[in-house]
């Protein structure tokens, strides 16, 4: 439980964190940097724990999830700009953000003794959704799309880890150490590196 | 309760008003703006429902909110074109309801003894999330985004002022109409008089 | 309720497979086709469900869902390029989808006894918001949003059909029929044919 509240509280504040260089990168007012802050930390959680049905919601429960993310966008508002390149940082960001909320989505599945299908899909939407939604609200490329990047590629293997760690052991910092490593050694991977799968390319898009 | 129910009615009402509209923007058939008018008009309180769990959801109990909904849009299919400017109407309707959806949220959140962090931001998801999901589907630029206006900000220091009051007196309509009356005040006045925060413009922007 | 788990599973499998061929015009790798697969093919029944407050939701009750969704990836993954028109394929295998997903939704609503307003709603939602979702998040123009195409229209005409036909008679198999061949009448009718509602064009768009 606490490694879980641990982990839900670290991804509000990496996931606030690029949430607010997205919203620096639209130009928002300090509110805007909030909101877009806010809808990203908590997005992928808030849809897991709708689809679980688990009530009430995580920060519903804990606003100081809420408090959390509306510091980091204050942080992020006054010094965006001593950073070289924001997207650089959002994109790493980004990576560190994936590897904690996959593991809390998978985790809060597995205590909830989901069949290990859903664990894998508890850990990819938690990790996924709420950088979707932050790039669908503020018109950005969704990350998760980005051609030729392992990204729910990485967020698919780091729950698959996870659940086969969880057939050998019950001790839930191993899963969960699996879990965010192999997340985040994927996605670092691809953005250092340029690892990625075979993409679909027989044709000429949008044929 | 019944001050809520006529919010929650007025805020369909005007949002269905404004998502008519859109979907005038967009040359949709008369289907299409039922469609629009009923997301927006239902969307913010929707999400608010789903994440406080109450059930059933505002116009699953009561279905005439559709109704009103798809009055508004067929209202609006007929006279959009009367209009001297469409947007213009868009903007001042949507100022309205969220001046409406606002308190509505505030209430409704208020009347569940939430925290009041959760106050506050139900307030700014019923507000804030159906005009958002109208431009998002319709592909405008959301209105909750539009550099250098307050929307957001207007929907927050509404529902703060809400809270503020609630401090110092029980009385409902004291609450809601600070609410509504300080979200229309900054709103409006940003429309007006282009009153707002100051923006983040350290660099240029998407670098 | 067999029939309508074979709607369910129908609908799953044919929005899967027109969610992979939009990740095929994105170009992304084989776990992107599975997730905008899953996405689009679960994404209408799962608002469903949440709005109507079903416990546990459908596909996680039966994860088979997603496995019929995934294979349903990867045989578009392979198997894409040899298609003449890809995005003739997608119109077509999308109003199929559409036909079996309106009578799910229909079908769901009825056998929980909700109002008959809540019925036509919940068909509407079950067959178009799949799409939706698909659409704006890999950014296409969404199907349900063409101008001068029935696709909303049809749905609601195969949901009023269903309301229809469930006064008179109360067997399942002819109400879901009535409701699928409605919808894909009409659908099908305006891909191949043209028919359409008038559009609202009183002025140019976006003034």
């Amino acid at each position: 439980m606490t490694a879980l509240f641990l982990l839900d509280h670290a991804s509000v504040l990496i996931f606030a964190l690029t949430g607010a260089l997205v919203a620096s990168r639209a130009q928002l007012d300090v509110v805007g940097f909030a909101f877009i802050a806010c809808l990203t930390a908590v997005g992928g959680g808030t849809v897991r724990d709708v689809l679980l049905d688990r009530n009430p919601i995580f920060w519903i429960a804990n606003p100081s999830f809420i408090a959390t993310a509306c510091a980091a966008a204050l942080l992020i508002f006054f010094t965006a700009h001593l950073f070289e390149s924001r997207y650089r940082l959002l994109l790493w960001l980004d990576s560190l953000a994936l590897a904690v909320a996959v593991p809390a989505g998978v985790g809060t599945a597995l205590a909830m003794a989901q069949p290990l299908p859903i664990v894998v899909i508890m850990g990819m939407v938690t990790g996924c959704l709420g950088g979707l939604m932050r790039d669908v609200v503020c018109n950005e490329v969704p990350l998760v799309l980005k051609q030729g990047e392992l990204y729910v590629t990485a967020a698919f293997a780091g729950s698959l880890a996870a659940v086969a760690v969880s057939l050998i052991t019950r001790q839930e910092l191993f899963i969960l150490t699996a879990c965010a490593g192999v997340t985040w050694a994927l996605r670092a991977g691809s953005l250092a590196f340029g690892w990625r799968l075979p993409v679909y390319r027989s044709r000429p898009p949008r044929a």
